[in-house]
């Protein structure tokens, strides 16, 4: 048996022998850690540790849950082992806008991104030759149809993929709340604004009427409440007064194309923690 | 008759021929062009013009402002004409808390704040010891006297000692309509978050509870509506999960005290131009 | 006839009534000024100046050339106009890394890079579909044949494609000193390390082994001397000491891109003066 | 007895099962994680690790220490545990410039830099004031003596305040190599430019003569090697090429104090490992 990667996450409320406990399990499964992060907010007495592990031999990923699943009962655990063999299935939900999209492939093919992309779709045809030259099959489906009609296309086409995990690349269609709750925690969305401020539709020309002096991009989940759910990834720029809106919009697409990256790639290393409604992101 | 600098500030509705018309009164007037800066703001047909110029032999201050004020009236500007060699007098307003009073003095000893600060006016007596061994005179207004009363005293030194700016360096008391009417335009204040977000009390723990991972300080006009100001000057620090509100709190102080600054040269620098409820700072 | 867009640079040495002679000249000429960025190095005494105007009725490309080549005499100043609707035709130079390539190829289709890509040329097959996808004529040109060979091609290719400006997109051959010096301010760069630390092979190796905790990259122009002509933009990202050698190249793809694609921007827009072995970049 | 807290660092060759090792032993002797930081550095096959620790009643300092060496011996790890109670003792030298003195002081006072300051020491008369305004023995050691005499007196005031850490805060005098021995990862400087480049004399002047588009501070220990020793943190901010050699200076002010106290900062928290000529600071 040759060795193989584990990211093992857990979180529950802080109490001692936390991590002695979950490290000595590792140990004595014949896992050996090669990262541990870990992190106590005191704020709220919450702990959280993410821990990348290798197989030895001897160890089975049945075995270790097992084992694990006794000392998670004990200190009443949340926590989740993933192997990293097992690439999670993303689909990317896109309009007519192109700067995200391409971020996604390009860092994909370059191997930045650890998933697989079996699907894009959209509400739009404008963007299907840039899947095409990337080789993933394209779907367009119509808003037209009324919007259950429409979710109910949209829901099989993500079913057919076996998709796990939901990206909105500047995808401009709202989505249902059933269709939020089904995939709650499983839709990442970039919202071109620096949240919480300027929610809603066009925030650079609200940032531009407000005189503020930087400007950003948001990476959260996508929840009922519009540009409401928890904050993965945020990222700005400084913008100078002599800067019309359009180029605050020119500018932002920078910030949001990375700030969307690092919030799936984020997601992809099960780096995400959710407690009291906002996100905790250990690395 | 030896070389005295000047700033003219130039704001109108664009149009053509502004900034020949400008420049040519100012080489007739015997004035010589150091800097210019000019921005026409086209979303809106605006042009904003900052000129430093020095003069020569024949400039009289009087006769340039005579002959330009003809070309104001042609062009409808608003124009201001500022020597340099004459400081604006700034008050400095505090509570308890240091970090803001201590930079504005630090900076304004290095000879980096281009203004004099005759007075250091506080609602507390706590840092009158840093008022006096920066050798300048310390007052404490009581404000149980009830709103009225302790504005009348406060006015009342302001004008004592010829206050052109009021600086609020983390001053914790919330002024009335009439005092902002009277000063309009004319208090620097900064607040603790990144405007618009995180309006009102404790910004640090609204942006800890909200997640959000790059906090910020913004330094603004006080107006009646509070946090509603035209913004200045803003500046962010990334943060990471791991930090606790007190951690927020301790970082945002460089932030803080930064912008506060920033805010105050360019208002110093004759920079910062209004229209349309925001400010446009043209360097 | 209808209005045209121009951009007039001009650079001498300081002296009174430089600003007042090139606006006044415009408006005679007929030209209305929409931008006007000027400084005054006064640690070497020159003026550098870049103006766009907008032409009216009665204006001439060779009357105003005419009329301003007078003034230029006097002041001794150097002078360019261009006409922004003449595109400036840039040659591309790629290896096998494609990053840089698809950014520039990206942000020239957004219309965010304003100049034609007639051709791309590479020492190397590898990028051939890229520019396929983006219906732009490539070139492999062999460099075993040695270098004199080699240039011939690439100077005949760049020719029958009127090139004015090569862009260097992480092209990994060096060029004659003969080449350089034909194409002098014409080759723009990207050097993946913060010039002018980390000259030469490796950079990321060299700052990893270094422990630096900033990474960067460098836009610049190619000279005889290796990774040592002026430089255009540079930007960095702070790294952790728990990032490998090979996540500060992954991170690192994100600033040279950036940097690549706005020195390329400055350079396009008559930004970049050059005095004493440095650029001077007026915006 | 009540807690008390505790900093463990740990480096040695990677292996398996070192974390649960220190982590057991630490739960074994009644010790309760706080936080653990810990990073394998792949490229050079070496562990590092910082763990904060409370005790439990049952813990004492000797048998935990007792208890680890044989863990240390059989892993043949380099170790520390430091009580948090303790606190280092700063002796901090200055010359003339005081923006990095203040920034120490109002950081100390303000409870940012958990370490005591005993003592301040200077080659110059000028800062004496600011020692005495935050009641903190100032001593000036006379230079013309000559080095030997110099630094024999220097070292017994040193001595005499029990110093175990030296700061260099802009102090403009270069220590003897045998010093530099003596205090060998004891001595924190910061240096005016964005090491590795511009090492030596006049950093800024150097910086605006190559024309670098960002400039930077670097906190790092003092070596016989000038501006070549490991590197702590570094900071940097753009420049625009309108700023003057005068104005680099007076930025350049900012970044140096932050990156002084965070250079500080990270040693009073044991946070910095030394390997293979660099630092690896692990927070």
């Amino acid at each position: 048996m040759h060795s193989a990667q584990f990211t093992l996450t857990v979180s529950c409320a802080d109490q001692p022998g936390l991590i002695a406990a979950i490290t000595g399990c590792i140990a004595d499964g014949n896992g050996n850690i090669l990262n541990l992060a870990q992190h106590t907010a005191t704020d709220i007495g919450m702990f959280f540790c993410r821990i990348a592990f290798a197989s030895r031999e001897g160890f089975t990923e049945e075995g270790f849950s097992a084992s694990f699943a006794k000392i998670a009962e004990r200190f009443q655990m949340e926590w989740g082992l993933f192997a990293d063999a097992k690439k999670k299935r993303v689909a990317v939900l896109v309009s007519k806008t192109s700067h995200c999209l391409y971020e996604i492939l390009l860092k994909h093919a370059d191997g930045e991104l650890d998933c697989e992309i079996p699907v894009i779709v959209s509400n739009h045809p404008d963007l299907a030759h840039i899947a095409t030259s990337f080789h993933i099959p394209f779907f367009q489906v119509d808003p037209a149809k009324g919007k259950d009609a429409y979710e109910r296309d949209l829901e099989e086409i993500l079913e057919r993929y076996g998709t796990e995990l939901i990206v909105l690349a500047r995808y401009m269609q709202v989505m249902s709340p059933a269709f939020c709750r089904r995939w709650d925690g499983k839709i990442i969305n970039i919202h071109h604004g620096f949240l919480p401020a300027f929610k809603g539709a066009k925030p650079y020309h609200q940032a531009w009427q407000k005189g503020v002096k930087i400007i950003g991009a948001t990476g959260h989940f996508a929840t009922e409440d519009l540009d409401q759910g928890p904050i993965i990834f945020q990222d700005v720029i400084r913008v100078s007064d002599t800067r019309s809106v359009e180029e605050f919009i020119r500018m932002g697409k920078d910030v949001e194309r990375r700030v969307l990256v690092e919030a799936v790639r984020r997601y992809l290393a099960h780096s995400i923690f959710m407690y009291s409604g906002r996100t905790f992101v250990i690395e």
